[in-house]
């Protein structure tokens, strides 16, 4: 008997291991949807995932079960409990309430796109966006990253960031993402200085082409960046130095009124 | 041997079956946090999902790494991932981006307030709020649940829908929200049958003191309706009858910018 126990117990280990495979399965599975993507069917997913069909099958009947995600004919998409879920994630912050009527305010001051983000590590992450109407179409999305050395409203963060995570996102390397985007360390950390001096952070087609931007960090009450608002235009119709201090005074309310 | 292999098949089945418990009990952390909330210790969370604390704790781990959760000291928060992947589960539906330039709209030419909402069971969902610089602070929030029979945007849906979802939402029993809310199942039913000819729902002040409403369905290609869109302002202020058109309009746009 003493053999059945200990085989069991190994079982059971494993059991109590299936609990994390299972946590990082789901999250798999959930991660696993892009935004071009429609519905996807589980061949598709097990594709994606690296997780054998039949185990997406049986992770799938218990996602859509919990409402995390749901049945479109043969496959699946993700579900509403997920956003609801995820807009209580951003509201924990307060961050997205607290800025709407800053941004609404720039948006109408300057007719342009305004655009709310927060720094994950090398990339920043748009929690807002309003469009202006003599703005371009951006590529940016709520919801949607992009490199935070490529942007205005990343490296207005990045000025006000602790040295190490400047050190993080250029020891992760500088990728090009545009012609104008800035790949060498030495320039980078430069821009970081001046931005920090002026509280305002200018980005010149460095995100994509015939776009330009200024942005300016919202800082908490200890005095560590929280987010960034920013104006985008086109280039050839904004005067970033002249948005500038419009940025900078939306931000600036907007730290205080989070403090 | 024999009874060794019997024994650890029973505990590899409960292996199995806790993969779905595993499914239901993250999802219950993840939904045991609510609009006010800030981050949440283990005892709370326990508390509120009815799981053991060691467990709790256990499953937390597993949602930190995985980025679904996030530490803030003892406690713990929902993670950006959770409103990136939330982002995606809307932008799935097409809904919101479509909806976009039509809320704007609404909200420019009556300078009130304007909702994208869905069905979900005998309640709606805000998809998309963009709040008028003339209308009342109203408890609506993206991502919030409203009782739809209460609101102008789930009686005009709820109008286009099959006959035994509206039996449904009677069935489920129709809650007083205000003073004013139809709790009447044939005052309900024959005001269903209004706006189903007319197109527009009016509600006033059924949601709450002092706010009035008026929306109207978007329909997909196959007729069935797929949200509504709403102008909210005060009852003093607003003329339903005259913004009814408004949204109409912009809601018939909207359904034919989706087929």
């Amino acid at each position: 008997m003493r053999h059945t126990h200990l085989m069991c117990a190994a079982v059971r280990n494993e059991a109590e291991n299936d609990a994390g495979v299972t946590a990082l399965r789901l999250t798999a599975v959930l991660t696993a949807f892009g935004p071009g993507d429609g519905p996807l069917g589980v061949s598709e997913l097990a594709r994606r995932t690296g997780i054998a069909k039949s185990s997406v099958h049986r992770l799938i009947g218990h996602l859509v079960g919990n409402g995390l995600l749901e049945r479109d004919g043969t496959s699946v998409r993700l579900g509403l409990k997920l956003f609801e879920i995820g807009q209580l994630a951003i509201r924990q912050r307060g961050l997205v309430d607290a800025a709407r009527p800053h941004l609404a305010d720039l948006r109408e001051a300057t007719r342009n796109t305004v655009h709310l983000a927060v720094l994950e590590g090398a990339e920043v992450v748009y929690l807002d966006i309003l469009r202006g109407p003599d703005a371009p179409r951006l590529p940016s999305r709520i919801g949607g990253r992009f490199p935070a050395h490529a942007t205005a409203v990343g490296k207005a963060i990045l000025a006000f960031s602790e040295q190490s995570e400047v050190d993080g996102v250029i020891a992760g390397g500088l990728a090009r993402v545009s012609t104008r985007t800035i790949t060498a360390p030495g320039l980078l950390k430069r821009q970081l200085t001046k931005i920090r001096a002026e509280g305002i952070a200018y980005e010149r087609e460095e995100s994509g082409t015939g776009v330009v931007c200024a942005a300016s960090p919202v800082l908490g009450g200890d005095g560590k960046p929280v987010a960034a608002l920013s104006i985008s235009g086109w280039v050839n119709r904004v005067r970033t130095e002249r948005v500038g201090p419009a940025v900078r005074t939306a931000a600036l309310a907007l730290s205080r009124a989070l403090t």
